[in-house]
């Protein structure tokens, strides 16, 4: 729109020059007038804000990191400024990785890789993120361009493409190995991939590609009657990974993709897909600035405002290859994590300062103490098995199936079968 | 732009007509295809979606309520199409408030009241909804224009005011009697009011208006270290008002504005008032559509994902006058609400059809059962004196103070003293 005013203008300076009566050279006069005006318009309308080099903690009105570094101030990070160091990986831009990519956008996030093929249509307009004037866009690009407006800071890089077909897979593999952005990094070109998408296919992909490059990643799920979701964070080799405890929709013998049928959608709610996205980007930040407990699984019931939560082991007859090998270096690597563990806890016990947190503590602000936790926390994880069999099962999200962590580590044919029958149990109420 | 663009066009017709040479005429048809063509860059770019009179279950892209009427479908609620009976109000369209009145616009609500005096700033770039450039507009102008071209359909009422000033005051309360959205509505013009400001001051103000209205209310808030929030449901008469429980700040003769120091400023993050504006309006959903449970009052800390929550009975001594005739007239309706309820039971009871809920269960969809209600949220219930205690106390945001329904329903002068007791023993930690 800009080119093609300034070539307007251009035109209209030939056509001025090459004219000799008075009245025509004002009437080109006027017409270079509203030319001009459009122009003003068109500038203030697209007036972003320029890029930032250092974060600040200054506390003026244009500052967007003031409220951000004021977390340093609160004695909750040790340095926000990290941040941009830092590169997530969004499988998904739907209702939640959308919501996700716009959180991670606003707090600062060095790169954000955003995967999706689908485009925005109407039919998504009662989620957050994306707006009427965009369907039709794929939602990649939609994203992009919300995301440069908001956050000019953050480097985008958007993937239109399927991972769950060979070619999209490749580029999706090949994408996450890039280190470009910070060559010196251990692993993989990001930091975690953050899970987002609503198929049990694409779940499984992601999960293959982060066994195969030994990537620490979060799921994220909502159900499809709306009203439940979940986290779950997974570390290839220490916890369950997704193949490791097969959700209930595989132990049944139900294809999923049967489930998706023609006309039939699923309800989905902005109150939902907002929260979990919330706890979805809350937790990725604990994990990546290493403040407060990342929560290794933490469900959400929205009829009842409940929270369980839970942990679970990896599977050591895991059907995928990659996480059997992930599973034996994790083993073979203890000994050096134990003597790493020993030699922090004595460093620290050396150089303990008690009561530090709250030495400059002006707000008086505290955190819920560890007897709490136990009242609170603790008291969810016992109704764990329980609380997780009512989220199930739905065909477009992946439920976790009723085990504790015994049934997880000793998962055979006939603990399926068991699954198999608590499933149909269910179905028959 | 668009007046500008039409004004130019017929200033390039005369031109034309005036004008006898051939390379000139050639020239303004050049210029006018560059106009026509900025014409068309400029309808796309707003083309925005027309009104839609009644919600279809349509499962077609171009449907933007698909997803919710299928919450009926699902079991989930009755009457979707009913949210357009209801009004809602936000107090505050900042990092709550702004996200409530996004979901609730996307939801499909009937009409919005929003209130705020506040204008948008890049420090407020870090939360969701508002954009870089709309800095500098008020947040009610900044907030009508994103939600009117999210969803015309919802019917926006803005109010550039401070409620906390006597005529801002006036101008709050004659807005919420108007009726003439519904004029046969029971009570107030509105179905319920959303508290979501960040000061002790205006959260007094909501609560008198509510109390003497009648008003049922849901309040908000965000701590000032970013990483704890709450929202709780205040009933007049049945739960306890804002000045039945007096924040801890008060009980410790803190004056809060004291504590708003020029260049310290709070620490915000998107997805605490992310979580937060999501349970809000869920709990708002819940109450309106009739769905789920309500939670009297829910805590989100952070740092542990852990969710507090608690009932609060009102104080027979509340300093709240309207308080107090609200408290005798719950009182006096005893016997009839105790009537009715029976009465409802009986009908209940005669037409009671076991098992109806899950009769076209066909997705396997269930919710979490009492039993686990007792192991979940009644264990969080029990931690909740300490649970509370442990988010105090904060300036900015109001946090209950410890007491049990016990010490509420008794606070008296010496309680207070307690409380003062309680809070400097925390400060001392």
């Amino acid at each position: 729109m800009e080119a093609e005013l300034k070539g307007l203008l251009s035109d209209l300076h030939s056509l001025k020059d090459s004219l000799r009566e008075r009245s025509h050279k004002d009437l080109i006069d006027k017409i270079q007038s509203r030319v001009e005006h459009l122009s003003a318009a068109e500038k203030l309308a697209n007036a972003h804000r320029s890029k930032i080099k250092d974060m600040s903690a200054e506390v003026v009105d244009s500052n967007p990191y003031s409220r951000l570094m004021a977390l340093q101030r609160m004695g909750i990070v040790d340095n926000y400024e990290r941040i941009r160091d830092f590169s997530i990986a969004i499988v998904g831009i739907g209702g939640v990785g959308s919501v996700a990519a716009e959180m991670l956008t606003r707090c600062g996030i060095g790169r954000l890789l955003l995967y999706d093929y689908d485009k925005v249509e109407l039919a998504n307009m009662n989620r957050l993120f994306f707006r009427p004037e965009q369907a039709g866009m794929t939602k990649t690009d939609a994203a992009v361009q919300t995301l440069t407006d908001i956050n000019p800071d953050v480097v985008l890089e958007s993937y239109t493409l399927n991972i769950t077909t060979v070619q999209g897979f490749e580029i999706f593999m090949s994408s996450l190995k890039n280190k470009s952005f910070r060559p010196d990094k251990e692993g993989s070109g990001v930091d975690l991939i953050l899970s987002c998408v609503d198929n049990y296919e694409a779940r499984m992909v992601v999960n293959q590609a982060c066994n195969e490059l030994n990537q620490t990643w979060m799921e994220s799920g909502v159900s499809e009657n709306a009203v439940s979701g979940h986290i779950q964070l997974l570390v290839p080799g220490e916890t369950a990974c997704f193949a490791c405890a097969p959700p209930l929709v595989v132990a049944s013998g139900v294809d999923e993709r049967t489930l998706k049928r023609e006309g039939v959608c699923a309800a989905s709610l902005p109150t939902t897909m907002g929260v979990v996205a919330g706890l979805l980007v809350q937790n990725t930040l604990k994990y990546l600035l290493k403040f407060g407990s990342v929560t290794p699984y933490l469900g959400y019931n929205a009829l009842k405002d409940y929270f369980p939560t839970m942990e679970m082991k990896p599977n050591p007859q895991c059907s995928n290859a990659a996480c059997m090998e992930r599973q034996k270096e994790y083993i073979l690597a203890k000994p050096a994590r134990d003597a790493a563990a020993a030699k922090a806890k004595m460093e620290a016990e050396e150089s303990v300062e008690p009561e530090c947190l709250h030495d400059d503590n002006e707000w008086n602000i505290s955190v819920v103490d560890d007897d709490n936790d136990a009242q609170g926390s603790k008291a969810s994880s016992g109704a764990v098995t329980e609380g997780l069999v009512h989220e199930l099962p739905s065909a477009d999200a992946f439920q976790q199936p009723p085990v504790t962590e015994e049934t997880t580590t000793t998962t055979t044919g006939d603990d399926l079968e068991e699954l198999r029958k608590q499933l149909e149990a269910l179905n028959a109420d």
